[in-house]
């Protein structure tokens, strides 16, 4: 079985439509190439109460929960007080994160940035390479920041503790209607009942009609299971592109 | 008060990575350009109970909710199946349904197809100009197809019930680093509870550190707030570009 994971994008931005998600898409690329299987996206307000749910729900319901947004220094940055919240932790100032802070920012250090030195209590830090701050972990919640270069940088100097066995996968291109190949794709099913199998029509692409997506962390299961749907699909002279 | 929304994301390929989702970026900007509240969206996977949990707690929790996804004819759509489940409501055909596919497949009809006149009992649906096909709404629950054409298409059919009074918004672009401004922010907050204010840094664009986002249903309140804010500023030589 993969480890699972639960991303939650924290940020009104994303919700009012102003800022396009670049986090959960990043997240979601990376991590199924570490072979790590998302169960949930959640994009949620900037309010502490929502982040407190969605996080506790999250932690218990997945292996990893990866959060992104709310992390700096203004009024809209709750995220700490919402995953405090959610396992009902005080916030306290880390005074390994205030030296921290204070070696980089030197003589420029405000009152108003020592609140970047908050986690809540019994947080873990970890470090990686070319990265000043560390993530902020509490259990299995990773704490990231929304900024999208700074989130990815972050991310790929803590990646390799995430990887599991990869995923393979193939597609099949087909140019019948989706509705024609439904009964082979429950034949392939019934026969590989653990295959990942995906069927997407198309109705703007000129070179097909419906792509099928094979996926398994097998990769002899993933061959089988394919030769066996170009079976069943040539039985039928449905002929893949 | 704006009415609320969820989006509800249904779909396997975009929890892979390997689809970038196109469905929640469209609804979200269209229902703010309508002056709908989006206050969450999820994506979740190809699975009637997991479907299921999301629609109820989303039904109950906003106005409205948009499903996208898993409503065509083969194994992987599930969606009817699992909003049918959140209403604890059986699945039958519609014959209203049975009569618009076999008007517009004619002898090309399969048995296969016609699962796509299983509806939640009691679904109502709503028809629209260029639409063959209509939206099936339970309750306050809007289904959509996971392709993007259509989804989009059948939206815009059908788009004008859902308008409200719309936002209206301002930006501010500082030079300065955030944690320098966010004591402004608190004043202005102070002042102008009710505001809808956000603050982004950026460190990768050359032209600004922050951007600072202003939004309010009244163009009165968020002028006045604006105001206030640049005065703010400007009491600390801080200027917008």
């Amino acid at each position: 079985m993969s480890k699972t994971a639960g991303i939650v994008v924290i940020g009104n931005e994303i919700l009012s439509g102003r800022t396009r998600d670049e986090n959960a898409t990043y997240f979601l690329k990376e991590l199924r190439t570490l072979g790590v299987d998302v169960r949930r996206v959640s994009v949620i307000p900037d309010e502490i109460q929502a982040i407190g749910d969605e996080i506790r729900s999250a932690s218990r319901n997945f292996d990893y929960v990866f959060s992104s947004g709310g992390v700096g220094p203004t009024h809209d940055d709750v995220t700490i007080q919402g995953i405090a919240a959610a396992f009902e932790r005080k916030v306290c100032r880390s005074s390994e994160l205030e030296t921290t802070l204070r070696e980089y920012y030197q003589d420029n250090l405000t009152d108003t940035m020592l609140r970047m030195a908050l986690v809540p209590e019994g947080a873990s830090l970890v470090r990686g390479d070319q990265m000043w701050f560390p993530v902020i972990v509490v259990e299995n919640v990773y704490i990231f920041p929304g900024v999208p270069e700074i989130l990815a940088s972050k991310f790929q100097s803590i990646k390799e503790r995430f990887r599991e066995d990869p995923f393979f996968n193939r597609d099949v291109f087909l140019v019948v209607e989706e509705g024609h190949v439904a009964d082979v794709l429950h034949e392939v099913l019934a026969k590989y009942p653990d295959l990942l199998l995906g069927s997407y029509p198309t109705f703007t692409n000129p070179e097909y009609r419906v792509k099928l997506t094979l996926e398994s962390k097998s990769e002899d299961y993933l061959n089988s299971a394919h030769g066996f749907l170009l079976g069943c699909l040539a039985a039928r002279s449905i002929d893949p592109i």
